[in-house]
């Protein structure tokens, strides 16, 4: 039983997002793509120009015909080099002939401390990219209005942080998730919002699809655990533990639970199962 | 690869513990049961003497040669009580040869409102049934001195309580149940700690695993979910994610994540991936 | 000892920011507002041109030579229209001879349902208002980089909201208000930061404070509080506790406060203190 | 208008309780407990005994003519040093002509690195302090039937902690200590509950007594800020906050603050305000 959602044209049948930065080398890498399940591999366009120690280059190790590359404009802080870099991202997707060739994740980020997205130069590279026929997956805050200003400029999904990247603080404020979700898909239900940035454990997975993410997208959280690959596999179960979890419609939460009718001879009810 | 764990002379080889009360009939109950993989099943003793509308018994709706019995005194507010209704259960699990028989799961309730154990009540309770040569489990509060005490009494593990029973709070204070499992492990560290009470979410499940629970135990989480079968197999993989992630070591928590080293020229270090 | 700041070139000497709206009368206003301590009053615009039931007006029943008044666009959902509102208020309040004229609280909000700012349209209206010459002070969401930006469009102020207005939810995301704090006071420590929206309680007022901000503003957690006198009070207390608390500088949070050096023989260490 | 409240025949006028441990030196303490505001001030008997490099005694430093002493049995790891303990300050408190000599603050530690009492240890101290006559307030983890057996085994208080002794990380679990509240308080509604442990800043003072608690009890959240007198002031200002606004009645939470009405033409809302 498939639960694909679609971003723009694209049909997605995995809903965990992985990043290729920040492991110890590239078979590791390898290792935990595959232990995550993921379908879609996001890469940094920077560092697919870059070379590691032996002379090695990341999409070399990428198995193009199983993963969609979803390119990413990590190391740009303005409109303009989040432009130039995406062209030059589609440029070699398409060269490799890989579907990822039509879509992008738009970082364009305020500063080197925070990795915070500045919400102008968000705006208008996605309007651009737009323009260029790119279907844009924003990297946003989680400030629900900013949210629905990039949708408005033309976005194909959103991508709220649930905290700063690679910090590890999981979902910080599940309200803003929550309102950026309620607006975003406010008379548009299938409008793809996916949770970026913040992953730490597990568990902040579950979370974030429990709120009703359509996806997650993380990196360092894998990345840099002590053991990657099983770290991954946490993650897999984990989104799929949230989806279900979403899906199946949680018991509310309750100061205590007593039955509101009295113990005594109320055959169906023992106090503490 | 089975990742079991001991319980006194019991082998536990799945670590989720799932409840039979509550459901909307029994066969909803099966049906959850088998999604979520468990091995050990609870039974009020109270509940398998009573019988529903059409005459039908619990027990008559659990394939005993699968499951481990894991007979529960809920419903009890005294040790004399829960003393009493736990020979009761290790009689019945006698009769039908399972292997339950051996074990309890102590609940004294401290009253009919917040379902809290009554921290006397359940030492008096642990000591009497080790004497009368049970394995017990003993529900507990999150107080980590207290845990102790149960363990000090002779109880084969203690199951600290993340929120009240049938609340779906989830586990509220994160470090109490850290300190329970560092305290009763000290020097110990196979003594088994199982979470139990509270869980409302899958997230929640995960959440208890990660802080290094050898198990959770749930009951109304599932059979109160809008989809109890669907829930049931959400809270199965986020044991797996829970128990996955707390193996695999998770990254610290950062207030931002910048490199420590400058960005320029950092060939192996993009920022925002 | 006066612990003033300033915002522009108002001097303000109370950091407690009161609104004027939902009150169940305004001789209730007038008893919260003298027991809230406060210097400046912030006033819609929009209501101080509604009468009530008795044909009275708003500003009828504000101490003009007491109050500072801080005209605000509330109502606003272009920046079209809080540009003209603001200017509204100029000439009301220079009208008036207070010294409020000077100063506007920019709120252009998204939508009337999470009256959340929206983060174009404040950008748009804080540069032209500056231009006006206004002392802009400007409400927005609690996303950092969002913050920065309004700054550089040449804000006085910024008030990052802690939760939705009027939801009383306090500061969710205490990570983002410290970060809103750390990118405007970087290089500018005097930078006036006022936590603006969701206080519920008087502990929110503290923890806002504690966090490091200039000032809070709040509204209906007087307003529409069971006695909001005495809350009035109560949030008094709760600034002032916060600033010193600030000052102060609190203790480290530990997992625990064990000694380092052994307990046995340390003369000056009783553990338990 | 004083605010009192009664332990055993005790009268309490001032709600925060404030130590005497971990102070830099005596002068500093005498001006921090002088600038907290507080009526009764606690000594760990075992510190009494001590003396400091210059020969000087704690009690010689503090004007018994000013502060109720409570004696705490800090230090105590078992019931029968913490009866002792209690006997021996009784006795020195006698002999200095101090109201303290009635009452003690019952500490039985569980360990030496959490500092978490000894649920067992502290319900038989308590049955036979109150014996020996004392008005017996016992320190207790914040588990709610926990307090209730520490209650019917006679304390004239209970006084739940926050958070572990000296770790700074306030109230962890809000439900707990409202649980304790509402089952002390049942039938009882004048049975003081004193929040003790863990406060690390001037809110958490706030938060206690925003839940309802009777009072405060803290000591190196002041003796350990950077500015103890500053911080002492801040502490004084939140019990007042806390204790208003627990009287106040504050708002609900709310998801967001949408008037049910619609804004259009409902001249008593405007929206953002």
């Amino acid at each position: 039983m498939t639960d694909l959602f679609r971003i723009g044209s694209f049909e997605v049948t995995n809903r965990l997002f992985v990043g290729t930065g920040k492991y110890a080398n590239y078979e590791l890498m390898q290792q935990a793509l595959d232990a995550s399940g993921c379908q879609v591999v996001t890469v940094a366009v920077r560092r697919d120009r870059l070379i590691d120690a032996q002379g090695r280059r990341l999409t070399d190790f990428l198995d193009l015909n199983r993963y969609v590359i979803l390119p990413n404009t990590a190391g740009c802080f303005t409109a303009e080099d989040a432009i130039r870099v995406s062209l030059l991202g589609r440029e070699l997707l398409e060269k490799a002939g890989n579907k990822g060739a039509g879509w992008v994740k738009l970082e364009v980020l305020g500063d080197k401390k925070t990795l915070m997205p500045d919400p102008v130069g968000t705006l208008e590279a996605t309007r651009e990219l737009v323009k260029e026929g790119f279907t844009v997956l924003a990297y946003s805050s989680d400030d629900p209005r900013a949210a629905v200003r990039i949708k408005e400029a033309g976005a194909a999904s959103v991508m709220p942080a649930g905290s700063p990247i690679g910090s590890g603080q999981g979902v910080l404020n599940p309200l803003n998730i929550s309102l950026c979700l309620e607006l975003l898909k406010e008379g548009d239900p299938t409008y793809p919002v996916i949770v970026d940035a913040g992953v730490g454990a597990a568990s902040d997975v579950a979370v974030a699809m429990e709120l009703g993410a359509d996806g997650v997208l993380l990196n360092t959280a894998i990345a840099h655990a002590k053991d990657p690959v099983k770290m991954a596999a946490a993650m897999r179960h984990a989104l799929e533990a949230g989806r279900l979890g979403y899906q199946a419609g949680r018991i509310p939460k309750k100061r205590y639970a007593t039955a509101s009718s009295p113990f005594e001879g109320v055959i169906s009810y023992i106090p503490g199962e």
